[in-house]
């Protein structure tokens, strides 16, 4: 996936925008590593004001604190770099936007920042919907810096194109 | 501009990351119809973390009242597409966010939504900063969707690097 390019994000973000505006769902984005290219890519489609209500681009750990409630302790602990740090940015965008679907990615792009632990390339992507635990995967994607914010989008709407599958039998809508 | 492309980006970021982190600076974004896609281009620059600390983008209006404050009340005067709106987010993005400088807006991507007083094409672009009053821009471009888009990004990110350069004479800092 690390040579997604922008046919692929255009043709899965039209996919997802159909298949939510068939539910009456709605998506909202929490994005750190990718900066905003999950909004971006989702925007990008016409139509797509009727069911994307919009996001957060969370670069700094303070404005995921103060945008997205995600616990200092939490960020502490695990780093912002962690699947903890994802579903808390999740369900923080989720409860906080209100929305149906939220999406969250948080990773490496490097060049600079990885660790043997963390290496460039890694990215949780978590995503919350009403009546079922949040999601999280972790990945670890090749390639460059914009191609690993490439991957990670096309990753996120992957994800939500499976929540918003799974919404029409979900006793929580 | 209507034919801003990527590489129009990449150089207009790479100067702004220059001139703010030079300056000790940071930036906030506030976007409706570019959808996320000024984060994304300013974050596209490797070390971007130095001086970017996120943003929102805010397509909804229940967004840009809950995630920016702008007054429901200016949002009914004036719509969401005006010059009112554009610094409102500024100015709510600005505060909310922590920043030395923030960049909003808001405008008609198209290709529907447009009318005779406000066309597809019409975008504002606000620039708030410390220690001066909040700068506003009204722009028609050519184009298609992502064409808008792209050329509303060329002209938010010109107008941070003013904003910036500005800066060092400024007594607010």
């Amino acid at each position: 996936m690390a040579d997604a390019d922008s046919s692929d994000l255009a043709g899965l973000a039209a996919q997802l925008q159909a298949s939510c505006l068939a539910r009456g769902a709605t998506v909202a984005t929490a994005e750190s590593c990718t900066g905003g290219l999950v909004a971006e890519a989702l925007t990008r489609v016409p139509g797509s004001s009727g069911y994307v209500l919009g996001g957060v681009v969370a670069y700094a750990n303070a404005i995921k604190e103060a945008q997205l409630g995600v616990g200092s302790s939490v960020l502490a602990a695990h780093g912002a770099v962690s699947a903890q740090v994802a579903i808390a940015m999740a369900d923080g965008c989720r409860a906080r936007l209100g929305s149906t679907l939220a999406v969250s990615v948080t990773g490496i792009a490097g060049p600079d920042g990885g660790s043997p632990a963390k290496p460039v390339g890694l990215v949780y992507v978590a995503v919350a919907a009403a009546g079922r635990q949040t999601q999280v995967r972790r990945c670890v994607f090749a390639g460059d810096r914009q191609a690993i914010r490439a991957a990670a989008t096309v990753e996120a709407i992957r994800l939500l194109l499976d929540a918003a599958a799974s919404l029409s039998s979900s006793p929580g809508r």
